[in-house]
């Protein structure tokens, strides 16, 4: 038996649902699969903060866990623009992907993809706010629940991770085995209002937050700004 | 401007998604409300463990929020079992609802809110696997997605949390806020299998993880297991 891991990157101020969605799905299929061993992993072991006031930490170091076979990184608001700065994530998203079978993110995890080299010439998405800056990496933004290009697959906003997720075990183990995972966390969606009317998106209340996001998260890479602002 | 309180209580071995899901909805409520706080909290800010590698923090100890005006309560498995023996825990569920407009669950958290006395009499759902012994804590269980009865709501398996804490929002601030926060989130769910077909849901195939639940975690608690199992 060959263990294979699934590395779940964690770093400072990210939006935990993009984490625990698909770490959820995915550490629901290795408890049937003992040849898949889950992990979460950080630059070390000490507990960071969320964008919530939830405090998280890894279960091993990015050193303890070199060639993962699938990588998902999620994504976040300022936090996450700021470690597109961040050389030693950036530099284990990049080592990790010659390695790995698949990468992935969610959210604005993609950006953090993109910084390390892997959008270039690929389809790609986002969570909607922020889908625009991916043309900065040299992807090609697509409006889906998730995007498959190749070894890379990115989610859209924050709650798309557990769709990603299913898709991914649907990919490693078929589809009766993602059927039974959705049974597992009972996921069954209810929205009350429904599913969203995108004709009524909130572009105009929202853009502060993106704003925001970008003046905090990137204060101090003018020329990374430059050049995200350039598409945006 | 009165401050309110929603408090998300942390105990060692639950599910993640049941806790993070519903914090990241509540919590994109907050951001826009500054009278609304968010605590997480536990009996001690010491690291705790959950049912995948990753590991969380409280922001709070239960002394610190001591009257807080909203619960949230997550489930799990075995250690969510093993927690209704935590007289601690359960005496915080208890004094809290005394002062609290609402008391929430989330999966087999209905479990602990039951052995608080809050289900008594009560409509209330939880995982589908466990539905039945809800009847152990004189509630009656209800086949839904999340179901309110007085000041207390409970939600079903994992992943319904979201499906709650929206619910909650568009309650407390009402459906304009509530839509805008699921497009934060971008919650416009598509299993790649789509929605449950419960004629198929896999009880056989599962019936090892409850039982594998209900005597791991209640291994120590002869009487509290002889009580609910009347009911299984």
């Amino acid at each position: 038996m060959t263990e294979k891991t699934f590395a779940f990157v964690v770093y400072p101020g990210l939006t935990a649902l993009d984490l625990v969605g698909p770490l959820q799905v995915l550490n629901a299929y290795a408890q049937a699969d003992p040849a898949v061993r889950i992990a979460v992993v950080g630059e070390n072991r000490d507990t960071v903060g969320t964008d919530s006031p939830l405090r998280i930490a890894p279960s091993h170091t990015f050193a303890e866990i070199p060639g993962p076979d699938w990588v998902l990184v999620p994504g976040g608001g300022g936090p996450t623009l700021r470690a597109l700065s961040d050389a030693t994530l950036i530099g284990y998203l990049r080592h990790a992907a010659a390695g790995a079978e698949l990468m992935m993110s969610v959210c604005t995890g993609s950006l953090l993809l993109g910084e390390a080299g892997l959008l270039d010439g690929r389809d790609a998405t986002t969570h909607w706010m922020f889908r625009d800056l991916l043309r900065a990496f040299g992807a090609t933004p697509v409006a889906r629940r998730w995007v498959e290009d190749g070894p890379v697959i990115t989610a859209a906003g924050v709650s798309a991770g557990i769709d990603l997720a299913l898709h991914v075990v649907d990919r490693l183990a078929g589809p009766d085995v993602a059927r039974r995972v959705q049974f597992g966390i009972e996921y069954d969606p209810q929205p009350p209002h429904g599913p969203l009317d995108w004709d009524a998106a909130p572009a105009d209340d929202l853009r502060s937050i993106r704003e925001r996001a970008l003046r905090d998260g990137l204060a101090d890479a003018p020329e990374l700004r430059e050049k995200l602002l350039a598409h945006a």
